[in-house]
């Protein structure tokens, strides 16, 4: 799962208990399906899913799918299992060695606290280590290179410091995992280390776990680094489903598969390797909270060894997939989705959400048994394989692509829970319904709605001096409705939005639960889940009252419920963004070069500790955005037309008009896509949100264009400004046709 | 003396290397100046000075005062001992025991190490300790309290922690020493603890002497806390000299000394206590660098005894006048000082400065055996007693008060010195000259001027994302006047800039040498200043040669090279700053009433961590400050016409106009003085200039007006207002007077 330390841009307008526009028998439906969401019984799924290790092939895996499978079947819905076989490498060996005159053998699975009940029932469990490195075999000197990002690199350039051959130790955070050793390889590093600081999500942050639930001194993060920035799923199967027996790419022509070897390592083992370093002292923002002064390393002071071997077969992967047939429109699909594969037990990650969703689908069962049904299809999927890289949700929807492109409705998607605040991210048309949503469910910890709860987050945090999203503080203020986050990517709605450009959402509690100190580790259980994260699992419920409005909502209303508005204004944001960049970047460009001009670098430098001037830059140049702007205009325009007509006339429409206008609303996202896909990465189709090329899970907005200008492609940059405006337009003219059916 | 982590906010306008304004004569005579200054010298003079204990009322503190004379003498100075009789309090015992099952002691003198010669030859040197706190003996619970200061106890009580009959842990740094016991004891505390975190001047920051120069485990910095903010020197003596025999307040009548026990104590044995507590985790800004999770305390697990017994005995104060009498203008003198004593050996703090000045009095010796002779008179200063709380200076400026304010024509002070960048600060109308003078000396490491590798660093750091002054940015960037910063305390030119109304400077180089891991500690050392702060003393040399042309060229000048302008323009930024600061109060306020009556804070908090919400408070209201705008706008037009009629017709005063227009600048700068002084604190008489109420060291500008709006004392802030107004409007009337006298 994406690791949030709390997309708050999200906790989410209306104030009363029950929003004024639900219907008196939606109402009593909900009624009656919250009655149906136990907290005791999300409880006891989630010690039994999480009571053995649950990674792709690992028996209690099937083993949970199958009891997903039964589950769903005993409430009434048509379930499946749907089987794929996908590439996923796991550790034969991984090697860890601080060479010198006595070797001291570093890395190896976490040890068991008698205070956790399953991390003393390992058997079957892989030790640390992330999946789609690059095997190998390398010894080599080291070089801290603090979050591993390209600001990192150049930072160490001016000190000097290259990674060439040398093995880089990156801490976690700052940006996706991923990135690390992809960049690392770019440098010429011959193998790849990423520790947790405790700056990050150990001491510093909390006590440890048991005593808290920060990371414990021998914790390690486990994870994929697949290149997820060009595309997820299966690498020897881009853009297709890995059915069984497809025809696959070579490995070694996978260019998602990185090329050297890399291992998750501990902060106690990453201490020791600190402590044998020379060279330079760190600049501060390299800084973590390790009790030493922390050094670049790369003097030749410290000689490691580090040896990854793999077993690269396939691997079976179980899609649980549910579906409830809607009684008016079987052909609208509202699909909602969680993964149940973890990285060793999954407590928080994944199960916690996916036993919320498991409520949801239970109560919408019983709700069934009532007679009631709903108007549109709802398809309820538990994904596999979503921790490697996504590749259930990412395999299944390549498989599906026509049907869903053609069918799909909305995804919704969870992924884990915990306690505190409503994030919420997504595609912007939902907005005030998720403001809606999050007005009508109480929060369990203070009795007030989970809206205004989030506003006052918003509000305390930022006349406490906290980082403030000033649309939010100016939403929160105002009563109004708090924004949604953009999705980047870090779990199984990428697909849907980003390949296929089914409208998405992501929801999910947290912001004061301690589960980033546990996660991806065998310390990701039960006992830490119920003592630290959510105790009696109140959040896990009400998870499921804020996805099961959500899904029952949307998939009983009339028409879905949207409002272009909010989507043209929030592009219409991202664009006032992407031009301050750009005249942030000429500023800073003709800054440099004046400082460059004149020395200043080195005069300004401590001659005993050098930092040599930036490499010269050619000027930023003025990029053409006047089709774009002029683009957004239009679209402004447009859903204004469209939100006032259905505001106006939209609850009376005779059937032959709604069903023209739903069909016309259809796959109306997909005007969104560009044929050709981002640069350099063109399963990436959407052209307003992506997986930043250098955040990994951050989103990028209007990512062909600002990426371009982050990178200095600017001849991109003038391409996708083009291309992202010709997207808009096209999704303005298929408003204004849904419009003119409203008359 | 001042602990500058580097007033950059002064590195030092003309770029080239002879500026244009100076004779050819002066030129000449600044030649023969440089060519007395030796660096070899200051190395030996630093040895010596730095070879044994040298505080208030140690043999070789009378040793040095007694050599400083004997080479004034030697070099034709009229130099003389002036004597004081001060309190000064010394420490018998100092107790502190962490009580428990196995009490373990901690405190005590600071370990010698084989690297530092001095650190192991500490007969007759006072263990770690605290001037003028409250001696007593108390056994208690702990708290920790971040920085002791006012936002740190709201921050604590927001969490329910209560101080009252605890002892408080507070970490050195965010604000001066003095405040963290005396706003411990306004808070009911029984004692004081102040540690060093390694986050702010040890491991975090360099390497931990003696493999770097940072603080060690073991490492302790004492100082003085008596109550500076509401007058510095003799706290018995408040307003008049300390002479021998004068009539003294009772001690306990003397508001500066403290009330509660306090002690400094080290990060190794802060851990071991840190170690025992327990409550809430601590909110983020209060954890420091150790590998711990900081908690409050306060929860009763920890019970330490901390006694302090003093002697307080009066002690004999040497401060070393040396006199140059003025050729043409004896009654006008520029006086020029830095401080002899130190809290142990003192190499940096302060005999680094002191041996700068030396080498100054040398030359200028030098230069008078050639048959010149200073226009003005010049006084050479060695104070005694700075560290206890500026005593040397302040009794000194007292007992001279009458003649100062007559004569005085600018005080130049020092206080210690390292490598790196001219930090510089003081009255604004010398803003213009130190510029000059910063780019005629040549800086030793790059060979640019002083000036531009000043100007270099604000630029590079601005870029490189660093915290920038933007006056001092777009002055760097136009190639302009670096601003001076004001000044605050923490050194000597205290009394005569705040007191007597003395214009005044303050300079020093440094940044990045790593002398902040040893101020105040053994570790201050010959042996750490020459390996990790100025080796060779190259910029010892640099600091001669700047402050000797500030001297000689105010000297010699016709007319003191002043620029009112300046000072105006400098005073308009400040006005504006308190009006920022009236407006953002007003917002605060009503955002923080909305919050509290929305029970905001109330839910956005964790209510497994609480944090409450904060106390209400009455809105900020209206401050008049028309008088005030009024006042600065006269003075801008004053001080414009001043500085071009002197630049117009300046060079060509006849004798008489000359010395019309002397007399009428002697003791303009008297006119900013408020009579009453400054609320609370009378001895403080500066209308433009104070050390914060809060801050100590740090400066508060338009202190009346300012502090009085922080402080929510608005009856305070509309009378302040009005008299700084009328100190303004004084100043600009004896401006136009002197204009008039140019004709």
């Amino acid at each position: 799962m994406t690791f949030r330390t709390l997309a708050l841009a999200a906790a989410l307008a209306s104030s009363a208990m029950v929003s004024a526009q639900v219907s008196p028998q939606q109402a009593a439906r909900e009624k009656t399906f919250d009655a149906g969401i136990s907290s005791a019984e999300q409880m006891a799924w989630l010690k039994q899913m999480a009571s053995a290790p649950n990674h792709v092939g690992s028996p209690h895996n099937k083993a949970n799918a199958e009891f997903l499978l039964s589950q769903f079947k005993a409430w009434g819905w048509d379930a499946k299992i749907e089987e794929f076989e996908v590439l996923y490498p796991t550790p034969i060996t991984t090697t860890l060695e601080l060479l010198g005159a006595t070797p001291v053998t570093l890395g190896g699975q976490e040890p068991g606290i008698p205070e956790d009940s399953t991390s003393n029932n390992l058997a079957g469990a892989l030790p640390p280590y992330v999946a789609f490195q690059g095997a190998g075999d390398v010894t080599a000197d080291v070089v801290y290179v603090n979050y591993g990002l390209p600001a990192d690199y150049a930072a160490l350039a001016r000190r000097g410091i290259s990674v060439k051959g040398k093995i880089v130790l990156a801490r976690y955070g700052g940006g996706w995992r991923g990135l690390k050793p992809k960049l690392a390889q770019e440098q010429g590093a011959a193998g790849c280390l990423i520790y947790s600081d405790p700056a990050n999500d150990g001491y510093a942050t909390a006590a440890t776990y048991p005593e808290g639930g920060a990371r414990p001194p021998a914790g390690v993060q486990r994870g994929s680094v697949a290149d997820m920035t060009t595309y997820p799923g299966d690498p020897t199967t881009p853009g297709y489903g890995s059915v069984k027996g497809v025809k696959r790419l070579d490995r070694k022509d996978a260019v998602t598969i990185l090329k050297i070897p890399t291992l998750p390592i501990s902060y106690a083992d990453a201490s020791k390797i600190f402590a044998q370093m020379g060279g330079p002292i760190v600049p501060d923002n390299f800084r973590g909270a390790l009790p030493i002064t922390y050094r670049t390393g790369g003097d030749g002071k410290v000689r490691l060894h580090l040896a990854v071997t793999s077993d690269w077969s396939l691997k079976p992967l179980y899609n649980v997939i549910a579906t409830m047939k809607g009684k008016d429109r079987p052909d609208e699909w509202v699909v909602r989705g969680n993964h149940h594969d973890g990285w060793v037990f999954g407590a928080a990650d994944p199960l916690s959400g996916d036993v919320a969703m498991l409520s949801e689908a239970k109560a919408i069962g019983e709700l069934a048994k009532t007679g009631w049904r709903p108007s549109r299809t709802i398809v309820y999927a538990s994904w596999d394989g979503e921790e490697p890289m996504l590749l259930g949700s990412t395999e299944w929807a390549e498989t599906h692509m026509a049907e869903l492109q053609k069918k799909a409705v909305v995804y919704i998607n969870t992924d884990g829970n915990g306690r505190g605040f409503l994030g919420a991210e997504g595609s912007h048309q939902y907005q005030h319904f998720v403001n809606q949503v999050a007005a009508d469910v109480t929060d369990p910890q203070t009795g007030a709605s989970v809206l205004e709860r989030g506003r006052a987050k918003v509000r305390a945090d930022a006349f406490d001096g906290g980082r403030t999203d000033e649309a939010a503080l100016k939403a929160a203020e105002a009563g109004g409705d708090l924004p949604l986050g953009p999705l980047g990517s870090g779990s199984d709605y990428s697909s849907f939005l980003q390949h296929l450009g089914v409208p998405s959402l992501n929801l999910g509690f947290g912001g004061e639960g301690e589960s980033n100190g546990s996660y991806h580790s065998i310390y990701d259980s039960y006992d830490h889940f119920v003592r630290f994260d959510d105790p009696g699992l109140v959040y896990g419920a009400a998870l499921s009252k804020v996805v099961g409005r959500v899904v029952l909502r949307i998939a009983d209303a009339d028409t879905p419920p949207v409002r272009f508005g909010d989507l043209a204004a929030t592009v219409r944001g991202y664009l006032g963004e992407v031009r301050t960049l750009v005249d942030t970047r000429r500023k800073q460009d003709d800054k440099r070069a004046g400082l460059l001009g004149g020395n200043a670098f080195m005069l300004a430098s401590d001659p005993k500790a050098p930092v040599a001037a930036p490499v010269p830059e050619a000027a930023t140049p003025v990029v053409e955005l006047a089709a774009l702007d002029n683009a957004v205009s239009r679209l402004e325009a447009s859903a204004k037309a469209y939100d006032a007509a259905y505001a106006a006339k939209g609850a009376g429409l005779d059937a032959g008009k709604r069903s023209r206008l739903n069909a016309a609303l259809m796959g109306i996202d997909q005007a969104l896509l560009i044929p050709e896909g981002l640069p350099g990465r063109d399963w990436y189709k959407h052209s307003l949100y992506a997986p930043g090329r250098f955040t990994g899970y951050g989103a990028k907005t209007l990512p062909g264009v600002r990426e371009a200008v982050e990178e200095r492609r600017f001849a991109d940059a003038n391409l996708y400004a083009s291309r992202t405006a010709a997207a808009i337009e096209r999704l303005a003219a298929r408003l204004d046709a849904a419009t003119k059916i409203i008359g």
